[in-house]
């Protein structure tokens, strides 16, 4: 907890959005019922259908995002079919197995930077299609992304619509992780809003955890086309929270007066002030990386340098003597830090 | 969210304790490590280790009542096992299947109120022995209680030594599940102490969502003899907090100044008023719980006139025309709630 | 191995009906396609649907029971579902929890000698529908029964179709373990055939490995309503043979030249010349079966001393000094074996 | 049926070995107990012990050999933990995704012809042991591998060695899948006995059903070391065989007068046969396997001219216009059927 170093491993350090701590002081002692059926979550539903243009839309609050991706994805998968991932994709890494505990296979196909394309998925299905052993494997059932990717990486208007038209074509789901979305939709070079999710996509959570909540996940159904019994899965899963009021209270915050959007332009505003110092001062951007999380090529001696006054994430390693660290800005992120920040590099 | 009705129906109504919420005003943007390894975590930890008088503790914070049973007994449990639960427990009835989704059976035993005698959890393990087809059978391999039971129940000192006493001789672990332990140890009729539990069992849960927080359970294994890579497990069960120091704050709060204690107290005073009124006006207590949910035998036609002004549980039908119905208090409950109910009853 | 001794413990003593091992001499170099491809076993479902009147039933050759009931019930139950079953019921106490290792729960239903009725049933459907809980709770997605069932006793047509008529209402599918269904079929207290399980069931199964085969069941989805993808979920649950045609020439065989029957008949014959014979001696039978399980209730005393000539099942203990013993005839009973057997009791 | 055409895509095309079938013949009316417990199964466990070297091994006979994969793996690994595997591997491709089912993930190497280095695996094992988020992440828990590979390779006693070695290091068990292994024994370039694999291994197969048998696989815990109540999770994958005295049959004459051995031999010289003539006619052998598999580069236009009077699997497209196709031999390859091959290759 000592603050006098500077801190920006990752986008999950703080408590929440200061707004979200004085609703839930104002509202402490109103009596809800439980379980999500109180109104404060469905003033935040309707709000997300609002800001998803999708009046017909079925939203569930979960906790946290390990958990909404096995509850769904389990959800959305028959007993005999896999999802498709990016080989780096957190369900495929660090979940420490959960969707395979849900019984299902995930189907890992090689990407750079965490992005799927639209031919590599229509290669995969395809694929098995053709193969006539079909019947003794995995049939990819969905497939699943993030936005952005592991890499910080964003998916454009063009290239989410080419992956819905071909889980349309082969009729899978296709479902984002959005763990990371407010960071997404605050980029200047993001081109898909919520409503585009609404429309190409199957299923899609809007994260709260990363993005200036205690905790919670926002998971949309478009159109209401939620699958049968969620609730019960959901429960099944231990991913409902009794007192649901206290998730409602965290949506029905942020998705009012534009505070997701505002967190989400927080912490990329400071990304592009970190990032531009970082160029000036001759730091390789090893990772093109537009939104919150900021990727330097950097050699570990100078790392084990900053460590005293600094700390970053060591990302992954490039070789014995240099290493991808990442620096993540939030919600919480100030001009004094991002000035500090500068200044120590 | 009118607050017009009396409401006693359970108790997880409201928000948290104000000093929780305090708590996480005042540390809101110091900066801490994800996961648990944070240091509210880390002092929260310590306070319940010092409440239980056992040092070694191995102590994790996991978010809610399904997730930690079927984390917990998933962990415990070999794939050639199932759990002994009374056939009212609420992993049996009330988890929408998450100890089966685990793969596991739970073992069901009749049990009045939802008490488990060592008697009968002896009678089930022997006749698993010296049955000769045990080997085509699930075997029990742990025991499943709740103190109090979900009917309000206490298990006594004597009682608990007693399972204990044949969980060792059999050598399966007993597990306590205590998602309202704040209402048993605050109970003048209670002779269990946490260190009794500590002592007696081999994993129990000191339950939060129930006893003053916004959510969280903490799982205590005594002696530090918890499951292999029991974290990487919690996090496979979705149960694993990516900011832990909301567990950490919540029980840290909970486990200073005896919080934990009064917070039992106030609950378990006012179910006492309230059970002293209904006696005296002639209401049947049909279950003869000493906790914070009261039973009563009521008519559904005196029910029905009671719902203008009176919120109530409907906790099982006695036949067509009565119900056994259940008043909760909770840390939340004021004297002047009281005095309204009891007005109105 | 020893022949001395009268062997009436069980049906599955003997290797195969010898007609089924000329048939694999016979066929033995032929090349066939694997994994049930093959035209033995086209042919041996052909016969099937012949026997069950439906043309259009879908026809899958697997292994063993527990292996088809886990099977068959995992396709056919959805996530958030459970099974009705007697308590007694085979799924539920013999096969090692093979239905909760693929994550659905047992909904045991107390059942007088293994007999679920239509009332029990819909009193379980309804009692969840009316529960306010509900949605908390694993709802029933099918039934479970044994024809016969496990203490040898026989559904009539009325009381399956009562079953039926429930099960359609609530819009659950009917499922009926037959392995020992040759049993059931030769018996003249029986009067349900092949065709009235195809009208009036969801799936069963006909018994292949207690009724004359070295193993097999055929199962059978009336009208070709399988679950989508059965092949792959059957090969999933490690239930596909690869030399599909063992499968295949052992259920042509036993549906050429009425083969099924004759091999009840001659163990039912046995069965009721047994039974004669024992209540002209004395003996009293607790279980009316009237199948090719005898059960006579029986002093330990003299159990003991028929331990010398004779091996029966001890089917379950009544007292202290008394004991449900169990003779199982079967295709492989000689008149011989009979008259040795009655000689000795 | 037809065997009008050549036929050689697979090795599991005919029944059994007549001398299987002639024991069969021999024991059909003698009474055995059920569920392995007869004493043909204990004949063939003392005479596999025996060809193992290893008196103390455990051995158990199941059916077939994704079955067998998946109860084996299933109970070598804890539920944090994964499997390491070849990408190719019969698990990872065409198990229906068994091992998943179960509960855990398979974590695929890449890998030339099928086969695992040890130095791959060790860094696998290195690279999780470093990764700071490794407890987000499946534990490597146990290496499966094929003797031999899917593309018919071959470890040597060497690599063989190796791997155990870093097994060993790592404290993980090593698996191996011999469902042809009589095919890899009779290799001359093979030098792993079966001795070798009961001292190297902690778990193998001995592959009956593409080696003679009707079906059958047999596994041995080397030294004793079964997981513990290995025969109830048998029975709860529904892997037990009712009448566990046709695999004893089965497994006993395999292992009576060397029969598992001249079988492999069969094959292998047919093969070597196949080889020479197809060398010396210009086929390019893509694959160099040794065992009963063959591999061919050959263009589409020529296979489908060949198609009229051969069968041939169709393995792996190579590109537009030309495949890998593959010829396997068997214990039932006629020298007759070998000249005709040559004669039309």
């Amino acid at each position: 907890m000592s603050d006098e170093k500077l801190r920006f491993a990752c986008d999950y350090m703080e408590g929440a959005h200061e707004k979200i701590l004085e609703r839930f002081v104002e509202t402490n002692r109103l009596k809800s019922v439980g379980y999500g059926a109180d109104e404060f979550t469905q003033s935040a539903i309707e709000k997300i259908r609002a800001a998803c243009a999708d009046e017909q839309a079925a939203v569930y609050l979960l906790v946290g995002g390990t958990q909404t991706n096995a509850t769904v994805i389990d959800a959305l998968l028959k007993p005999y079919q896999g999802v498709i991932s990016a080989d780096s994709g957190h369900i495929n890494v660090h979940e420490a197995g959960a969707i395979e505990a849900g019984g299902h296979k995930v189907l890992a196909v090689k990407a750079k930077w965490g992005k799927l394309s639209a031919r590599d998925v229509e290669a995969r299905l395809k694929s098995y299609r053709m193969d006539v052993t079909r019947d003794h494997m995995v049939m990819p059932g969905m497939v699943y992304i993030s936005q952005p990717t592991e890499y910080g990486m964003l998916y454009s208007l063009s290239e989410l619509e080419a992956l819905s038209a071909v889980c349309r074509q082969y009729k899978i789901p296709l479902y984002v992780d959005g763990a990371r979305l407010a960071y997404a939709l605050a980029c200047p070079e993001n081109d898909v809003t919520l409503s585009d999710l609404a429309r190409l996509t199957d299923a899609f959570y809007i994260g709260g955890t990363k993005c200036g909540a205690l905790f919670g996940e926002a998971v949309v159904f478009p159109g209401g086309r939620q699958p049968e019994h969620f609730f019960t899965l959901v429960k099944q899963h231990g991913a409902l929270l009794a007192k649901g009021r206290i998730n409602g209270i965290q949506f029905d915050t942020l998705f009012t007066d534009n505070l997701y959007e505002r967190i989400g332009k927080t912490a990329i505003d400071a990304a592009q002030r970190i990032r531009a110092a970082l160029v000036q001062k001759g730091y390789e951007l090893g990772i093109p990386s537009p939104t919150n999380q900021i990727f330097i090529n950097i050699s570990n001696e100078k790392l084990e340098k900053l460590d005293e006054k600094l700390e970053l994430d060591r990302f992954e390693p490039i070789d014995e003597h240099n290493t991808v660290a990442r620096i993540a800005t939030s919600w919480a992120t100030t001009d004094a830090q991002v000035d500090a920040l500068i200044s120590c590099l």
